[in-house]
């Protein structure tokens, strides 16, 4: 197997340093339990289409679990000579039940479907992680702003004083905005939970598989209806880009806000120890070092955006491998505003 | 009146350097109308809320009425040296009516609020007016699809052939893509119609304004509750702009595929006469120009968007003069994808 | 000529909304003058080369300083129906002095190379007009430093107090940093300011011209030697964007500190009233507008150098009508800086 | 030690999440043999200047050296509760020699201004590692444009036919375009190879120190003068990665060429094995991966540029902890490309 099972046609082995810069390993570690978990779904959809027998199927099924339980347990460390984590998947299934049994785990399926299934599973999981954070957020800032009805403070306009407010007044401005924030998340959400498993490389598969059934084991809404919209589209996930550099957009502004209020200047506030780091040289000093990482991390999430602007603009119709690094920016992102 | 009416206090005159480069009235030309629109709502509400006169309005009105009719017959001509086009309109309709009834104009109102106001009523057409672009293209692509649901065409993967498909299919992945563009505008567009009016410079004004009342004058379905917020933030502004730029990546797609598809090695398309050029030395040549250029616009959405996250990015909250810029991105993302 | 010059051969006028969209009249006037210039020199050069005689010379010459002429004193309308001001300044000069000498005009030129040299013409003197202001602006930092060179003041790391220095030292940080931003242009302006007319539409002429003639007429230090790389390469055009950017960012940061400082609660500065903005509302408020828009005006910038890296991206080589954009971007850029 | 050498003033001990969050530690690997050589640097210096006694010296270097084995032979790993490199290591030296001795390793230091060593170290050894690359590149395309002098092929322009010219043309348009960019890395790294040790956190130190002698003995050809310039900007770490982003943008262009040449409607070229990837499903295809690869990685390249600008962007002056998330973006960035 020394020359990767997606490789056994083309006469030369690959260069090392290609495989590895080929390899997406690295940002494939995300997607392992939802790899697992969208090839159990596909080989029970093809023993209940009879195309694979109950008895491959429980192999398969087996040695799947087996997989997940040593991944959940750290065991696994994929090598970067697999060109990704599909391979690996295969690789370890094959090697564990045989070529019989084990051969048979991708059919009807193609890596141009299944990792954009994978993708949407992650994906998914993601935005919900985010919104529970903006409610958990937004959940404060109420408190706060109860309890800060009656505080007044001087409302800004150019960073200069303009009219008498409330600190609740303020508060209950950046409520609305994160409420904004959610509402987005949550359209995007529908757009997203829809599986795009079926598609095949991107015409579909004569093999009579049952794309209804997959989407409805993998929780899935419904499916991504047309094949070609469905491994060669990635307006989803600039969408959820999008959504994420505007919400650190806003974010941004309010660590600016806090950062000045805290400066010795205006004195407004005094930030937690905790959110603090102090000066090697300078030891009375308490830095907002926090706020302004949240306000420095911006710029990752922008910059993943704008890189998969880039990377998606004038591309073919159809799956090209510049996609795979539509992955690597959206994981930037999500992992920026976690 | 030389000083513009905002600066009466200031006591020396700017510099004219300054003035130009302050003024914003290069991209105020498309508010002009929302602003006038908006004073005459904001003006009835305040008769109605008996802070004006029946006289004082009909003269305003009046006025307001023939600098409109003026606009519209191309006779308005702002000079650089008013800062930006609510003054303009102001120092019209005192020099129109007298300071007596035009002093009145903005009571209860800021400029901060007001430039909000305008700028969500023209945004909210043009998504409008992108909107209808979305559903002519879905619809002329729906056509092409049923003309050609048999003709058979490869599919690729890589740029390479994949599967055998046909036109119909590739033409239905579009239309479900630009589908899902209109959905994203339509929750947008909730979120935009909303009046910002009666913020004030930030935190509302004791004037004993109705703000339901110019929200509903102006056709918008709400009110921006919080006044910090509703002249502040500027995510709408980045979620319409995420919008187009998710649209004009899809565009640039196609854009690829058709130029490919025209040239001699490909062959399979030839462009009609009057979406070519031709070449000053080589007149047997086609060029698929009108296809470059969109693929080409797209760098201007994506650099607006871009400009715009850029500006936000940090700003202490409240109305910033950097925000001015914001319109300048809006509308250059606008009609770059008109 | 009604359709044009560059279409005679296609059967069908385009289509009107096609040719605006088309048309980069609005970004060519900045080029006007220098195509004029550079089509004078390319035509001494054809009459030098025996190519053009004396009697077509003199004819194209006395047309175009007619041409130059009008348009200096503000009397050249190019319409929207001209595809470009190459066209329209070759159409006047036909009409001028006929079909027989006019004609002759872009003898062994393309429009590919024209744009290219005009590119670079412009490119060149703003460049210089960039270079002016940065050492503008570091004398007057220079002699605000020697002012202030025992000014106390705090030093900030992280916005806050961290050490007592001078004025000066602050001052003099960025007449460093400037001093780099320089070094920059210069060495930029040296890849600029070579020639890439005789280039042709990619792969040069057939007709004996003088490459280095021309390119020394227009004060060229030579020329672009690679006619490929000539027409096609925007590497320059990055390069200068990139710088310009650079520049903004430490501006920006300059505007920051010192919105601070003006604040009431930093209460350093206090702004100069030509610089400043006051309220409508409340007329005791000195805004900092003009650095305000300073800091915003940055992401005018930023959005420009995003639009052509997005744009040059994964062109085909050789000229792609999405490269006309560029120009759009980097007179964008340009005027953000002025 | 449990709370962290910096931290020993603040009342409680940081939430576990929160320094993980302020931890630059996975960004930090890279610079972690420039930090013990520029600590050796700085305390040879101490020494000399008579600051330090040459029994704390041989103590602090044997531990450093020490260290630096460990981390050769990948013994090294520092846990997420150290918030950066630079406290790791002082904290292994204390361990190691004692706190008298280990206590004045920092002696006339911040981690202001040893943090920008650091970058600048490991930043001109990326810019070489680059520039040899271009100029391996540089050889290989020379040596094919003299094999290919005579071979004839289509020059395209709009991806349509233009003229005909040779291979051989072609290759050495990206020659000169390439020896551009060596020139661009040439300029930006005599910015970049200046010391700016001895700045201390913004303002200098009243410690004896010699800044020249730590930049001689560091191979630096000077120092960076003003103290403030040193710590706060960012602009030859822009410069840097707008080189990359220039790099990129062309070699995607080669990129999209070879892909398109390689489809099977072009085939002009049959892309080696080892460059190429096969589909799981159509194992007679044949996949420019490696070239699509190197397209898409563009996109981080530019979105790096793009987060690094934003970052930057209105910050005030002096280190921010904003500017920690400078170095994530400079080795992505440098990553990508190589």
């Amino acid at each position: 197997m020394g020359k990767g099972i997606y490789r056994a046609r083309l006469g030369k082995a690959p260069n090392k340093k290609i495989v590895k810069f080929l390899s997406s390993i690295e940002d494939d570690y995300r997607i392992f339990e939802a790899d697992i978990e969208g090839t159990e779904a596909h080989n029970i959809m093809l023993y209940e289409q009879q195309v694979l027998s109950r008895r491959d199927l429980v192999r398969i099924l087996s040695s799947l679990e087996k997989l997940k339980r040593e991944y959940e347990s750290g065991k696994v460390k994929i090598k970067p000579e697999y060109e990704d984590v599909h391979e690996f998947i295969e690789t370890y299934v094959i090697r564990d039940v045989g070529i019989e049994a084990g051969g048979k785990l991708h059919t009807g399926r193609s890596r141009n479907d299944q990792v954009a299934l994978d993708i949407r599973m992650v994906l998914r999981w993601a935005l919900i992680e985010v919104g529970e954070g903006i409610l958990h957020l937004t959940y404060s800032l109420l408190k706060k702003a109860e309890e800060h009805k009656e505080t007044l403070m001087p409302l800004y306009t150019h960073t200069q004083h303009a009219q008498v407010g409330t600190l609740g007044h303020y508060l209950l401005a950046y409520v609305d905005i994160l409420l904004r924030d959610l509402e987005r998340l949550d359209s995007c959400y529908r757009r997203v939970n829809l599986s795009p498993l079926g598609a095949g490389p991107i015409g579909g598969t004569s093999i009579p598989i049952d794309r209804m059934r997959t989407a409805s084991l993998l929780g899935f809404d419904g499916v991504v209806e047309n094949t070609i919209d469905a491994v060669s589209s990635k307006d989803v996930e600039i969408e959820s880009l999008s959504i994420l550099a505007n919400l650190m957009s806003t974010l941004s502004r309010i660590a600016e806000d806090l950062i000045l209020w805290s400066s010795s200047e205006f004195s407004f506030i005094e930030l937690a120890d905790e959110y603090s780091s102090t000066s090697s040289i300078m030891p009375q000093k308490k830095n907002p070092c926090t706020l302004e990482l949240v306000r420095g991390r911006t710029g990752r999430v922008f910059g993943a955006l704008n890189g998969v602007l880039n990377i998606v603009k004038g591309l073919t119709t159809g799956y090209n491998r510049d996609l795979q690094e539509v992955k690597h920016h959206l994981w930037a992102g999500i992992d920026a505003v976690k």
